[in-house]
């Protein structure tokens, strides 16, 4: 009988063994190798000769069977409350960038904004045994967040923040990034500013009031706002017919972000009032196509990107080492100006 | 010593004997009730008794244990090739409802567009145990999908598909798309329409330059068209740029996804042209925001949640049953019309 092919024998998967033999090294020296986090340990040349032979082989770790070994999943759970939000897709690039870098795979779960899915998301991660979670979802007084406590798993906090709460958290300057809004438009010659604001129960939204009204009371000036049920566009409509239902002779609106200022696009255009020639309006974000919405949006840019790759670092900090201390990361928002801003059209109108 | 109260002592983890002793059922029972798979094997009434006892108890299914078993690991990799391009997150929210239905968790990736990312991304994936994944991310000659057959890993297309493979896919009915966007402007009066073509490597751009060809030669015109090298703002521009050097009358140009149409905005921009005054606009897709651009985008609408429903359950069954056939399922598309679109200004001008 003649030997069969090569190509038709049954596939043996090669082990760290078949490695360490190839490369005369221990196999502890290739799992090292091939760990990012332990890469260092191990000299540059053998590191390569070993990555080398390893590829040659076709040998990969089995994470699976190494989290046995380890109790380590190499896994992570991220909690986003809408991925309809654009804000959320951005930031969650660098998140995973920081992740891969540590040899770490995110599970990203939507929670549509219900705290009951959120609930029950986290406790499927934890059952996968993610080693922790990244909550871009936090509400002020958070069940989820006490669910991770009560399961000792680490968690670090992604644009929305607990204040007063011990948690890692890489948030925004939120008062700062409204007082760039509100002194643009002090700039322009605006003293009649009015602020749709976020939900009271997200820390964003809460800060960012709170930046609004101290900008303006700094100049002896009134801060009214009307908060929005949601960040979403239709509350931020329904919120802005209010606020300028009680302040008639606003001429520039402060938005708590990017939708609620779409939803004041909405609330003009069903008053026939035009922005920026009537009321001039901004956002925070600066989401995907605000550079394209009609007009253009003048909004506050953050760094998503910069925001995901600190929490995902910070992250895979508190996993190795759960003493480490909490931190708190602030990022600086700058300022975008586009088409949505513009002088008043007169400073004072008639009663 | 008095007792420690009961908040105090060590959290036992409930086991699935406790849950079948309270339920007075076989542990088998509870396992099965607490599957989403095998469930409707259980009468009704049973069901809802161990459920209610399971959550009265606080006991979860181990996933990681029961995966050890069964080699199931109830996860499925899903691959993205651009988390930015809108349409994806609204396709993934279709995907996880259905997966989560099913019992099974998505682990995103996202590959940038980069082949070399995507082959990493499955084997990182596949090292994981994944049963199978949903490929967002295909081209024509695909070696990702060769690696998923190479692993006997089952695989769903979507959005995308791989003609003349062996694979089951959930596509738009791409033709019929852009033969409604021809039909629209036909309708309007353009006679000199061209096409901004997607890439030729993916299907969705053949398939699309097809039908645009096929539309308006089946009236006896012209179809000039030029494809972009990727599906983003920036390479649309550059072609329809090319597009209208080459045939400076044109009235009008559908576009192959909503991405390239706004690259179409930029270059009608820097031609000083107007948009839908001196040339119409037509998108793909209907992402997320369409209906904010300026001018607002007649586009062909695709069903983003039900093609992600029909995925994630097209993976479902092939993974209950790898012999199941083959299915590729077509989604018909509608014509949403908004302001990019006008009739021609002069149906002729004068050389």
């Amino acid at each position: 009988m003649l030997a069969s092919p090569a190509a038709e024998m049954p596939h043996k998967r090669p082990t760290i063994q078949d490695v360490a033999r190839a490369a005369r090294v221990h196999p502890s020296t290739v799992s090292r190798v091939l760990n990012p986090r332990t890469r260092g340990l191990v000299s540059p040349a053998v590191a390569k000769r070993v990555e080398s032979l390893a590829r040659r082989l076709g040998y990969t770790p089995d994470p699976v069977a190494a989290g046995l070994r380890t109790r380590r999943s190499a896994t992570v759970g991220v909690l986003i409350p809408d991925m309809a939000n654009p804000v959320f897709p951005l930031i969650l690039r660098g998140i995973e960038s920081a992740l891969m870098a540590g040899g770490y795979t995110a599970i990203i779960t939507n929670t549509d904004n219900d705290p009951a899915r959120a609930r029950e998301a986290l406790d499927r991660l934890a059952a996968r045994r993610v080693e922790g979670a990244i909550l871009a979802t936090a509400t002020l007084r958070d069940p989820v967040l006490a669910r991770c406590r009560a399961l000792g798993l680490p968690v670090v906090l992604v644009n929305r923040s607990v204040p007063g709460d011990k948690v890692s958290a890489v948030v925004n300057d939120d008062a700062a990034g409204i007082a760039l809004a509100v002194g643009h438009l002090l700039a322009l010659g605006h003293r009649a500013i009015g602020h749709v604001a976020g939900p009271g129960r997200i820390s964003t939204g809460q800060a960012r009031r709170a930046g609004f009204a101290a900008a303006l009371r700094a100049r002896g000036m009134a801060a009214p706002a009307v908060p929005a049920a949601n960040y979403d566009i239709a509350a931020g409509e329904r919120a802005c017919s209010e606020l300028l239902a009680a302040n008639p002779r606003l001429t520039a609106i402060v938005a708590a972000n990017d939708l609620l200022a779409l939803g004041c696009y909405d609330a003009l255009a069903r008053r026939g009032a035009a922005c920026p020639r009537e009321v001039s309006i901004t956002g925070f974000n600066d989401i995907t196509f605000a550079d394209r919405f009609a007009p253009p949006l003048t909004t506050v840019r953050i760094p998503h990107r910069v925001m995901g790759e600190q929490a995902g670092r910070l992250l895979l900090a508190e996993i190795e080492d759960p003493q480490a201390p909490k931190q708190e990361i602030k990022l600086e928002p700058v300022l975008v100006v586009r088409g949505s801003t513009a002088p008043p059209r007169t400073k004072r109108r008639k009663p």
